[in-house]
Protein backbone atom coordinates (compact mmCIF):
# COMPACT_ATOMS: atom_id res chain seq x y z
CA UNK A 1 0.00 0.00 0.00
CA UNK A 2 1.52 3.49 -0.75
CA UNK A 3 1.95 5.70 2.07
CA UNK A 4 -0.02 8.36 0.64
CA UNK A 5 -3.50 5.77 0.42
CA UNK A 6 -2.10 5.04 4.12
CA UNK A 7 -2.81 8.15 5.28
CA UNK A 8 -6.05 9.12 3.83
CA UNK A 9 -7.21 5.53 5.24
CA UNK A 10 -6.06 6.40 8.73
CA UNK A 11 -6.97 9.92 8.81
CA UNK A 12 -10.22 8.57 8.67
CA UNK A 13 -10.05 6.51 11.68
CA UNK A 14 -8.37 9.07 14.03
CA UNK A 15 -9.37 12.54 15.90
CA UNK A 16 -7.75 15.08 14.18
CA UNK A 17 -5.10 15.34 17.52
CA UNK A 18 -4.97 11.71 16.98
CA UNK A 19 -3.87 12.16 13.12
CA UNK A 20 -1.39 15.08 14.10
CA UNK A 21 0.59 12.83 16.07
CA UNK A 22 0.41 9.71 14.22
CA UNK A 23 2.10 12.27 10.56
CA UNK A 24 4.76 13.60 13.61
CA UNK A 25 5.50 9.65 14.39
CA UNK A 26 5.87 9.21 10.98
CA UNK A 27 8.50 11.97 10.29
CA UNK A 28 10.43 10.93 13.46
CA UNK A 29 10.19 7.42 12.48
CA UNK A 30 11.61 8.33 8.65
CA UNK A 31 14.53 10.22 10.22
CA UNK A 32 15.63 7.49 12.22
CA UNK A 33 14.98 5.02 9.33
CA UNK A 34 17.40 7.49 7.23
CA UNK A 35 19.99 7.81 10.29
CA UNK A 36 19.70 3.82 11.00
CA UNK A 37 19.74 2.89 7.07
CA UNK A 38 16.31 1.07 7.80
CA UNK A 39 13.66 1.05 5.18
CA UNK A 40 11.57 4.36 4.91
CA UNK A 41 9.12 2.35 3.41
CA UNK A 42 8.15 0.24 5.99
CA UNK A 43 9.04 2.33 8.82
CA UNK A 44 5.87 4.74 7.45
CA UNK A 45 3.80 2.21 6.80
CA UNK A 46 3.95 0.62 9.82
CA UNK A 47 4.19 4.37 12.00
CA UNK A 48 0.89 5.79 9.90
CA UNK A 49 -0.70 2.76 10.47
CA UNK A 50 0.51 2.10 14.48
CA UNK A 51 -3.03 3.95 15.76
CA UNK A 52 -5.18 2.51 13.61
CA UNK A 53 -7.25 1.17 16.26
CA UNK A 54 -6.63 4.12 18.62
CA UNK A 55 -9.90 5.36 18.80
CA UNK A 56 -12.01 2.48 18.61
CA UNK A 57 -13.90 1.65 21.54
CA UNK A 58 -12.56 -0.35 24.81
CA UNK A 59 -15.78 -2.65 23.92
CA UNK A 60 -14.96 -3.27 20.17
CA UNK A 61 -11.67 -3.62 20.80
CA UNK A 62 -12.61 -6.20 23.14
CA UNK A 63 -14.57 -7.95 20.39
CA UNK A 64 -11.77 -7.75 18.30
CA UNK A 65 -9.59 -9.19 20.62
CA UNK A 66 -12.17 -12.26 21.00
CA UNK A 67 -12.99 -13.28 17.41
CA UNK A 68 -9.17 -12.75 15.81
CA UNK A 69 -8.00 -14.61 19.23
CA UNK A 70 -5.86 -12.33 20.42
CA UNK A 71 -4.24 -13.57 23.42
CA UNK A 72 -6.60 -13.02 26.35
CA UNK A 73 -3.95 -12.25 28.52
CA UNK A 74 -4.71 -8.47 27.37
CA UNK A 75 -7.80 -8.72 29.38
CA UNK A 76 -6.15 -8.49 32.20
CA UNK A 77 -4.45 -5.46 31.53
CA UNK A 78 -5.56 -1.72 30.55
CA UNK A 79 -7.22 -1.44 27.72
CA UNK A 80 -4.41 1.39 26.43
CA UNK A 81 -2.40 -1.88 25.32
CA UNK A 82 -5.09 -3.08 23.50
CA UNK A 83 -5.37 -1.09 20.08
CA UNK A 84 -1.74 -1.93 18.76
CA UNK A 85 -3.03 -5.46 18.53
CA UNK A 86 -5.73 -5.16 17.69
CA UNK A 87 -4.71 -2.34 14.67
CA UNK A 88 -1.88 -5.03 13.58
CA UNK A 89 -4.58 -7.39 12.77
CA UNK A 90 -7.09 -4.94 11.72
CA UNK A 91 -4.19 -3.33 8.66
CA UNK A 92 -3.08 -7.15 7.69
CA UNK A 93 -7.35 -8.26 7.40
CA UNK A 94 -8.22 -5.11 5.40
CA UNK A 95 -5.45 -3.34 3.29
CA UNK A 96 -3.52 -6.83 2.80
CA UNK A 97 -0.56 -5.82 4.79
CA UNK A 98 1.55 -9.10 5.40
CA UNK A 99 5.02 -7.96 6.38
CA UNK A 100 5.29 -9.09 9.59
CA UNK A 101 8.19 -6.19 10.36
CA UNK A 102 5.88 -4.07 9.97
CA UNK A 103 3.04 -5.51 11.21
CA UNK A 104 5.06 -6.54 14.42
CA UNK A 105 5.78 -2.50 14.84
CA UNK A 106 2.36 -2.03 14.81
CA UNK A 107 1.37 -4.89 17.41
CA UNK A 108 4.30 -4.07 19.66
CA UNK A 109 4.14 -0.48 19.96
CA UNK A 110 2.74 0.56 23.00
CA UNK A 111 4.21 -2.49 25.11
CA UNK A 112 7.75 -3.48 23.73
CA UNK A 113 8.76 -7.02 23.26
CA UNK A 114 11.50 -9.00 23.36
CA UNK A 115 13.78 -10.04 20.25
CA UNK A 116 11.83 -6.16 18.70
CA UNK A 117 13.97 -5.73 15.06
CA UNK A 118 15.26 -2.10 14.42
CA UNK A 119 12.08 -1.18 12.59
CA UNK A 120 9.98 -2.20 15.74
CA UNK A 121 12.22 -0.29 17.87
CA UNK A 122 12.62 3.01 15.79
CA UNK A 123 8.29 2.76 15.68
CA UNK A 124 8.39 2.20 19.46
CA UNK A 125 10.75 5.31 20.19
CA UNK A 126 9.18 7.35 17.80
CA UNK A 127 6.22 7.28 18.98
CA UNK A 128 7.72 8.24 22.65
CA UNK A 129 9.61 10.94 21.19
CA UNK A 130 7.81 12.52 18.54
CA UNK A 131 7.75 16.56 18.59
CA UNK A 132 5.16 17.18 20.32
CA UNK A 133 5.46 14.75 23.73
CA UNK A 134 7.02 16.63 26.62
CA UNK A 135 7.04 14.63 29.54
CA UNK A 136 10.07 13.93 32.16
CA UNK A 137 12.98 12.05 30.72
CA UNK A 138 11.81 12.30 26.53
CA UNK A 139 14.89 15.00 26.34
CA UNK A 140 16.91 12.15 27.07
CA UNK A 141 15.37 9.44 25.15
CA UNK A 142 15.28 12.17 22.45
CA UNK A 143 18.98 12.90 22.44
CA UNK A 144 19.91 8.74 22.63
CA UNK A 145 18.02 8.07 19.88
CA UNK A 146 20.04 9.64 17.61
CA UNK A 147 22.97 7.55 18.85
CA UNK A 148 21.55 4.00 20.06
CA UNK A 149 18.40 3.02 19.18
CA UNK A 150 18.27 -0.17 21.51
CA UNK A 151 19.22 2.41 24.37
CA UNK A 152 16.32 4.95 23.11
CA UNK A 153 14.13 2.46 23.77
CA UNK A 154 16.14 1.01 26.72
CA UNK A 155 15.33 4.47 28.63
CA UNK A 156 11.74 4.65 27.26
CA UNK A 157 10.81 1.31 28.87
CA UNK A 158 12.55 2.12 31.73
CA UNK A 159 10.87 5.52 32.16
CA UNK A 160 7.45 4.02 30.75
CA UNK A 161 7.69 1.41 33.74
CA UNK A 162 8.92 3.49 36.61
CA UNK A 163 5.54 5.70 35.83
CA UNK A 164 3.07 2.73 36.07
CA UNK A 165 4.81 1.47 39.00
CA UNK A 166 4.38 4.97 40.80
CA UNK A 167 0.82 4.75 39.27
CA UNK A 168 0.21 1.35 40.91
CA UNK A 169 -0.33 -0.05 37.67
CA UNK A 170 0.33 -3.84 36.43
CA UNK A 171 3.13 -4.24 33.73
CA UNK A 172 2.32 -6.11 31.04
CA UNK A 173 4.72 -9.06 30.53
CA UNK A 174 6.33 -8.32 27.37
CA UNK A 175 7.57 -4.72 28.33
CA UNK A 176 9.19 -5.90 31.49
CA UNK A 177 10.65 -8.60 29.26
CA UNK A 178 11.95 -6.05 26.45
CA UNK A 179 13.45 -3.74 29.39
CA UNK A 180 15.39 -7.11 31.11
CA UNK A 181 16.49 -7.99 27.37
CA UNK A 182 18.00 -5.09 26.41
CA UNK A 183 19.19 -4.54 29.63
CA UNK A 184 20.80 -7.77 29.40
CA UNK A 185 22.47 -6.65 26.50
CA UNK A 186 24.25 -3.47 27.39
CA UNK A 187 25.57 -4.98 30.76
CA UNK A 188 27.76 -7.25 28.21
CA UNK B 1 13.86 -29.37 63.41
CA UNK B 2 13.61 -27.49 66.91
CA UNK B 3 14.09 -23.71 66.52
CA UNK B 4 17.59 -23.69 68.96
CA UNK B 5 18.68 -26.38 67.12
CA UNK B 6 18.38 -23.78 63.75
CA UNK B 7 19.41 -21.24 65.27
CA UNK B 8 22.85 -22.66 66.26
CA UNK B 9 23.18 -24.89 62.96
CA UNK B 10 22.95 -21.55 61.40
CA UNK B 11 25.11 -19.36 63.51
CA UNK B 12 27.86 -21.51 61.63
CA UNK B 13 27.27 -20.17 58.54
CA UNK B 14 27.02 -16.69 58.50
CA UNK B 15 29.09 -13.97 59.36
CA UNK B 16 27.73 -12.60 63.75
CA UNK B 17 26.51 -9.56 61.07
CA UNK B 18 24.15 -11.68 59.39
CA UNK B 19 23.45 -13.60 61.90
CA UNK B 20 21.97 -11.02 63.90
CA UNK B 21 19.98 -9.60 60.89
CA UNK B 22 18.60 -13.43 61.12
CA UNK B 23 17.74 -13.35 64.77
CA UNK B 24 15.77 -9.86 63.62
CA UNK B 25 13.52 -11.13 60.89
CA UNK B 26 12.64 -14.19 62.51
CA UNK B 27 11.83 -12.03 65.98
CA UNK B 28 9.93 -9.54 63.54
CA UNK B 29 8.33 -12.77 61.28
CA UNK B 30 7.03 -13.96 64.69
CA UNK B 31 5.31 -11.19 65.78
CA UNK B 32 3.59 -11.22 61.81
CA UNK B 33 2.64 -14.97 62.32
CA UNK B 34 0.97 -13.89 66.30
CA UNK B 35 -1.00 -11.05 64.74
CA UNK B 36 -2.24 -13.02 61.16
CA UNK B 37 -2.51 -16.46 62.96
CA UNK B 38 0.37 -18.16 61.19
CA UNK B 39 1.99 -21.08 62.52
CA UNK B 40 4.85 -19.28 64.56
CA UNK B 41 7.10 -22.75 64.14
CA UNK B 42 7.07 -22.62 60.37
CA UNK B 43 7.48 -18.90 60.29
CA UNK B 44 10.63 -18.64 62.82
CA UNK B 45 11.75 -21.91 60.97
CA UNK B 46 11.70 -20.66 57.69
CA UNK B 47 12.99 -17.15 58.60
CA UNK B 48 16.00 -18.68 60.77
CA UNK B 49 17.24 -20.07 57.55
CA UNK B 50 15.59 -18.03 55.10
CA UNK B 51 20.08 -16.69 54.38
CA UNK B 52 21.50 -19.78 54.93
CA UNK B 53 23.36 -19.70 51.69
CA UNK B 54 23.85 -15.67 51.81
CA UNK B 55 27.34 -16.03 52.86
CA UNK B 56 28.22 -18.93 50.26
CA UNK B 57 30.86 -17.49 47.43
CA UNK B 58 29.12 -17.17 44.19
CA UNK B 59 31.14 -20.42 42.96
CA UNK B 60 29.80 -22.65 45.16
CA UNK B 61 26.03 -20.96 44.85
CA UNK B 62 26.58 -21.58 41.09
CA UNK B 63 28.10 -25.10 41.76
CA UNK B 64 24.71 -25.99 43.75
CA UNK B 65 22.17 -24.54 41.18
CA UNK B 66 23.88 -26.36 38.45
CA UNK B 67 24.08 -29.96 40.73
CA UNK B 68 20.96 -29.82 42.23
CA UNK B 69 19.50 -28.39 39.05
CA UNK B 70 17.91 -25.75 40.37
CA UNK B 71 16.00 -23.36 37.29
CA UNK B 72 19.23 -21.96 35.34
CA UNK B 73 17.60 -18.66 34.58
CA UNK B 74 18.76 -17.80 37.83
CA UNK B 75 22.16 -17.70 36.53
CA UNK B 76 21.68 -15.07 34.12
CA UNK B 77 20.87 -12.74 36.50
CA UNK B 78 22.44 -11.19 39.63
CA UNK B 79 23.75 -13.28 41.79
CA UNK B 80 22.30 -12.03 45.29
CA UNK B 81 19.55 -13.46 44.03
CA UNK B 82 21.15 -17.24 44.11
CA UNK B 83 21.08 -17.54 47.57
CA UNK B 84 17.42 -18.35 48.63
CA UNK B 85 16.67 -21.38 46.19
CA UNK B 86 20.07 -22.57 46.84
CA UNK B 87 19.56 -22.16 50.96
CA UNK B 88 16.30 -23.78 50.75
CA UNK B 89 17.51 -26.92 48.85
CA UNK B 90 20.29 -27.81 51.39
CA UNK B 91 18.01 -26.75 53.97
CA UNK B 92 15.73 -29.83 52.83
CA UNK B 93 18.91 -31.86 52.20
CA UNK B 94 20.82 -31.48 55.12
CA UNK B 95 18.45 -31.00 57.66
CA UNK B 96 15.49 -32.73 56.60
CA UNK B 97 12.84 -30.12 56.56
CA UNK B 98 10.26 -31.09 54.02
CA UNK B 99 7.31 -28.29 54.51
CA UNK B 100 6.99 -26.59 51.43
CA UNK B 101 5.61 -23.64 53.04
CA UNK B 102 8.51 -22.99 55.05
CA UNK B 103 10.95 -24.39 52.24
CA UNK B 104 8.98 -21.59 50.02
CA UNK B 105 9.53 -19.02 52.20
CA UNK B 106 13.29 -19.47 52.06
CA UNK B 107 13.66 -19.99 48.50
CA UNK B 108 11.51 -16.88 47.63
CA UNK B 109 12.39 -14.36 50.13
CA UNK B 110 14.36 -12.38 48.05
CA UNK B 111 12.59 -12.63 44.75
CA UNK B 112 9.00 -12.89 45.77
CA UNK B 113 6.79 -15.32 43.53
CA UNK B 114 3.16 -15.30 42.26
CA UNK B 115 1.29 -17.14 44.65
CA UNK B 116 2.71 -16.42 47.88
CA UNK B 117 1.22 -18.47 51.42
CA UNK B 118 1.11 -15.92 54.02
CA UNK B 119 3.80 -17.70 55.66
CA UNK B 120 6.03 -16.67 52.73
CA UNK B 121 4.54 -13.01 52.93
CA UNK B 122 5.28 -12.66 56.35
CA UNK B 123 8.95 -14.35 55.83
CA UNK B 124 9.23 -11.79 52.88
CA UNK B 125 7.81 -8.68 54.11
CA UNK B 126 9.67 -9.36 57.71
CA UNK B 127 13.12 -9.47 55.44
CA UNK B 128 12.42 -6.20 54.32
CA UNK B 129 11.33 -4.55 58.05
CA UNK B 130 13.36 -6.43 60.51
CA UNK B 131 14.23 -3.06 62.47
CA UNK B 132 17.75 -2.33 61.50
CA UNK B 133 16.28 -1.74 58.20
CA UNK B 134 17.03 1.81 57.10
CA UNK B 135 16.24 2.66 53.53
CA UNK B 136 13.67 5.06 51.62
CA UNK B 137 10.25 3.54 52.36
CA UNK B 138 10.31 0.86 54.61
CA UNK B 139 8.63 3.07 57.39
CA UNK B 140 5.65 2.97 55.06
CA UNK B 141 6.37 -0.78 54.73
CA UNK B 142 6.70 -1.22 58.48
CA UNK B 143 3.10 0.16 59.52
CA UNK B 144 1.33 -1.47 56.73
CA UNK B 145 2.61 -4.80 57.75
CA UNK B 146 0.07 -4.52 60.46
CA UNK B 147 -2.40 -4.14 58.80
CA UNK B 148 -2.69 -5.65 55.41
CA UNK B 149 0.50 -8.25 54.31
CA UNK B 150 -0.37 -8.63 50.79
CA UNK B 151 -0.39 -4.75 50.35
CA UNK B 152 3.04 -4.71 52.23
CA UNK B 153 4.63 -7.26 50.15
CA UNK B 154 3.31 -5.29 47.41
CA UNK B 155 4.59 -1.99 48.34
CA UNK B 156 8.09 -3.61 48.69
CA UNK B 157 8.27 -5.43 45.86
CA UNK B 158 7.21 -2.19 44.02
CA UNK B 159 10.35 0.02 46.11
CA UNK B 160 12.55 -2.88 44.91
CA UNK B 161 11.57 -3.08 41.29
CA UNK B 162 12.18 1.29 41.34
CA UNK B 163 15.33 0.94 42.96
CA UNK B 164 16.55 -1.86 40.34
CA UNK B 165 15.24 0.09 37.47
CA UNK B 166 16.88 3.47 39.10
CA UNK B 167 20.24 1.03 38.91
CA UNK B 168 19.49 0.12 35.49
CA UNK B 169 19.64 -3.49 36.51
CA UNK B 170 17.18 -6.53 35.45
CA UNK B 171 14.11 -7.33 37.13
CA UNK B 172 13.80 -10.87 38.10
CA UNK B 173 10.55 -12.20 36.67
CA UNK B 174 9.22 -13.76 40.03
CA UNK B 175 9.63 -10.19 41.51
CA UNK B 176 7.89 -8.60 38.44
CA UNK B 177 4.71 -11.53 38.25
CA UNK B 178 4.25 -10.91 41.76
CA UNK B 179 3.99 -7.03 42.14
CA UNK B 180 1.31 -7.64 39.02
CA UNK B 181 -0.45 -9.92 40.72
CA UNK B 182 -0.75 -8.29 44.14
CA UNK B 183 -1.35 -5.15 42.17
CA UNK B 184 -4.16 -7.23 40.19
CA UNK B 185 -5.76 -8.60 43.91
CA UNK B 186 -5.67 -5.05 45.25
CA UNK B 187 -7.59 -3.27 42.07
CA UNK B 188 -10.69 -5.97 42.87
Amino acid sequence: MHIEEAKKVVKKQLTTKRYEHTLRVCDTAIELANHYGQSIEKVALASIFHDYAKCHSKETLKEHIISYQLPTQLLDFHHELWHGPVGAKLVEKRYDISDENVLNAIRYHTTGRQGMSPIELIVFVSDYIEPARNFPGVEEVRELAKVNIETAARIALKNTIIYLLHKNATIFPDTFLAYNELTKRRAK
